[in-house]
């Protein structure tokens, strides 16, 4: 997990505090630069961010002309925007990071269209080696019922043969890679009689475990639809242990939103209009099942899961 | 061009400074939330950025890894950036604008869709008596050639009568908004015997030249691309006004891309391919007109008030 | 609510019909390029469509890969896939509209940024003396309870008076900006002693009512965002009368997916965290108000007019 | 190459034709569906398109309203907007392409963020076994002075270890994911008493020369300016590849706006400030060398290449 040299002299260097006038979140301010471990060799941290709680409330306020209320407000009205999806004035909080993640997590990740992203570039520099080898209890098995996610961990031989073939496979590509850029990651020339083949090609004999970084740059309400997606229980392990040390940092940052955000929509669920009318039922009184529900099974599953509507 | 009594108790409130380990620009610091006037009463003020002249060579270096240089390459590195348009670190910078602007360059305004918005609502509140009233150097006669722009300077009676018009339209409109109302904009009610229609409504009856304001947030990219097109000599004057406050504002947040931004961008030119074939034939000596360059007269005089091609 | 000549000549050269291998809608044919009226001047007519349901299925199954099911399967794979935010396939859908609307709603719509747009410059054009006069049946007055909406509708001599200076407001500025400009709409210079001031410029004396008009093409995930704003009973009436106006143009196009959209967005629900507790509560027989709800009175009113809480 | 059994058969069904109003280009439709083979194994196929040249002038006269003029002018018009950078004309026309790329290369492709996109999804399924091996001819050697680019072309010994070290590499990789998922890509159980490993994690043992494919939409202003960034000789000749099969099926498809785009983008040049004084004064018989230009070396180099200054 750890930055590279130049990364640590500078967040050194940036322990220096300079006056702005600028918003300035205290407590988020003691976080700056430091990196969050997430996984083995990953890390998020917080390079710089714009506004604060107020800055919302500022946006919304100017919508509303003289009518600007007092600050005691400032939570009840940023509560009353999340609830009725006024998103841009959460677009008025800006926030930067750096991330180290693995590449085939980076894939899900750039599909959010929404963010500034400035990635290390393997056409120009040489990559270093770190791959990402999932804890033993992330080992899930395919599921049967879900295409798209786990079911139990893997155990005993197949799971060790599993961590056999991944650190194998990474490090053989890896030190083939060196071998075909003629050069190793510290720089050194491997054979003066060779001339290494162009990085921009070398690289696509790498594995999809392999770490990658950028500054990824996103606007608070973008932020959070991010954020919702990505710390759901439906999203990958891997990608959602990122939204979750994210999820904090957001709390500290702006908590009244954050707050909201967790109430409204991370906590929060969308009812169908067929959806509707069965609950109304069941609050008058009316016994549910599937069979008389007009849902499908698999609806009606998701929707017991929600709400005691067999009681 | 004043701010409300609310905006000034806010920008008085916001001389105090506090500590903040983020980038800090100085000289700018200095100009947060002060208003530079604009056209009769308008105005633009800065209220937050993120980021400055180092944050897009940080960016860059991230693709560049381990190749990271020395700082006193870092204006040669951001010119490089604008030269060969590699835009993505120049959006790690962002800036906050506080801006009133008559409604009919707000419409022109609003059709770059790269920024985040939040203006006064008058569905919700009710509008200053504020509208734009061009001076006396401003009141253009249409041009001919350019469907687009203006040509002289109207003078004598007929201005006269066009600031009366102007000035009568926009006086009346407004007092039957307050009539329709039956509000006036300080806030009493005219008649207690009447309704008073929706605001919603009623503000069809003012007409464009009245102010409205907004915040308005965006990258430096984007940002850069908003002015060099409405910082031209092509862009109507009233817009232009506003672009040409804001270039001093982005000179002094972020000097060297500014820089960058006037060599390369707002101070270049595009040639076509047939224009890099005459200048080549040019250079080599030979004698270019209009009828054996290739071009449209049209297009032969955009070249020929670009370059010395009939020396 | 009249095309222009040119428009309906284009109309009428359109009626022609060429053979594709695209997707085709067969019901929307009949119905390309006609407009459909809205409010007193206005309308909505699509221009061109890309896209069906099957496309929506195409883009989800190139995701599932070789997963690929029964053509009787598109309908609940559509619904699956709205029901689950699966935003990206019902962005392979794309419609382009020709829509003429008053400035002031133009000013709202414009506001959603995620759409291609091309609209009638005045800069460069003379804008036809057409505005916006409401039906007496839409005269609202200002609602106490909700600063953005209607209460009640005006009556007699304020309805009358509120009438009276829409027209004659509309009408003396428009007159006054052919004035201005020294050109009547049709082209007619009204006094050759004159010079006309610049378009540009002579427009701002417009009133907010005129009409304008322009192409707007947008994906159809981007569409159904909008139409879920601007459809909703807090959306001004003005510009809902446009939404309802292209849902039916959206269900005639894509017909599973606007059955989803319905079904799962228009007229379904968010709740809140809080809220999913409180109906778990009384699904199980507590007896709950307000007070004991955990809710503002607010959030209450507006949980208890979804489900009957109060039973 | 080659299309799977369910794409074959999907494009044999859609040789039949429909009646359409909207507009056709004819000679387009005979190559829709039918794949242009790229690289070893990828191809780019056209799916879908809305509009032509003309629905470019189209959306330019709505702006320009009355002033409509006659098709023989279509072409000057659209060569008009693109010299002076009208963009939003070009905006009313959306291609659809079907694509299949190697990872490494989908993963620059991918930061185009104004395009709309549905990927495979190796959560969801297996990835084929086909991955891109390079021609001999562009085994490049890596650049000494450009860190981004190819200089000559490794030979004998030292290229053929490369084919062999990425051919056994792909293939050990995907052999082994084959094994952990427990499962042939044709879907058969390898061992009845192992689980297999889910596919999203399994996939991260693939090397990024696999083969992916998408959905990829995009309208022609930005498609423009993806090809002007990926036709570009500097570009990776792996993407730039696919750009230029990209590029003539945008010259079938819209054959005016085509023809700008080379003139005035594609084959253009820009001027910095300091180069557009160079060349007044080398056009007015000045003698301009390096050390007179104001420019740095490389600048000079860059202008020196495009005109011939030292004559």
């Amino acid at each position: 997990m750890a930055l590279n040299a130049l990364q640590k002299q500078e967040v050194d260097s940036l322990s220096e505090t300079f006056p702005t006038r600028r918003p300035v979140v205290e407590s988020l301010e003691e976080k700056l630069y430091t990196p969050q471990k997430v996984l083995d060799h990953g890390f998020v941290r917080i390079i710089d961010y714009m506004g604060d709680d107020t800055a919302i409330v500022q946006a919304a306020r100017v919508s509303y002309g003289k009518g600007t209320k007092q600050t005691s407000q400032d939570r009840g009205l940023i509560r009353y925007l999340m609830r009725h999806r006024h998103s841009t004035p959460f677009e008025m909080c800006e926030i930067k990071f750096h991330i180290k993640l693995p590449i085939f997590i980076a894939r899900q990740w750039i599909r959010h269209r929404t963010a500034n992203v400035n990635e290390y570039s393997a056409r120009y520099s040489i990559l270093s080696k770190e791959f990402y080898m999932p804890e033993p209890a992330q080992l899930g098995t395919q599921s049967k019922s879900n295409n798209q996610g786990r079911a139990n961990v893997l155990q005993g031989a197949e799971a060790a043969r599993v961590f056999e073939l991944l650190k194998e496979d990474a490090e053989r590509c890896y030190s083939h890679y060196e071998e075909m850029l003629n050069e190793t990651a510290d720089g050194n020339v491997i054979d003066e009689n060779r001339q290494g083949l162009a990085r921009e090609l070398a690289r696509m004999n790498l594995t999809m475990n392999m770490y990658t970084e950028w500054y990824w740059k996103i606007d608070l309400h973008n932020l959070f639809h991010f954020l919702s997606l990505r710390a759901d229980s439906h999203a990958q392990y891997e990608i959602r242990a990122y939204a979750d040390v994210m999820l904090e940092m957001v709390k500290e940052w702006v908590p009244y939103a954050y707050e909201a955000f967790e109430e409204y929509r991370l906590h929060g669920a969308h009812l169908s209009r067929t959806g509707i009318e069965i609950v109304s039922r069941a609050l008058k009184g009316e016994k549910i099942t599937q069979e008389n529900s007009g849902l499908t099974p698999r609806e009606w599953r998701e929707l017991a899961a929600l709400l005691p509507l067999e009681n």
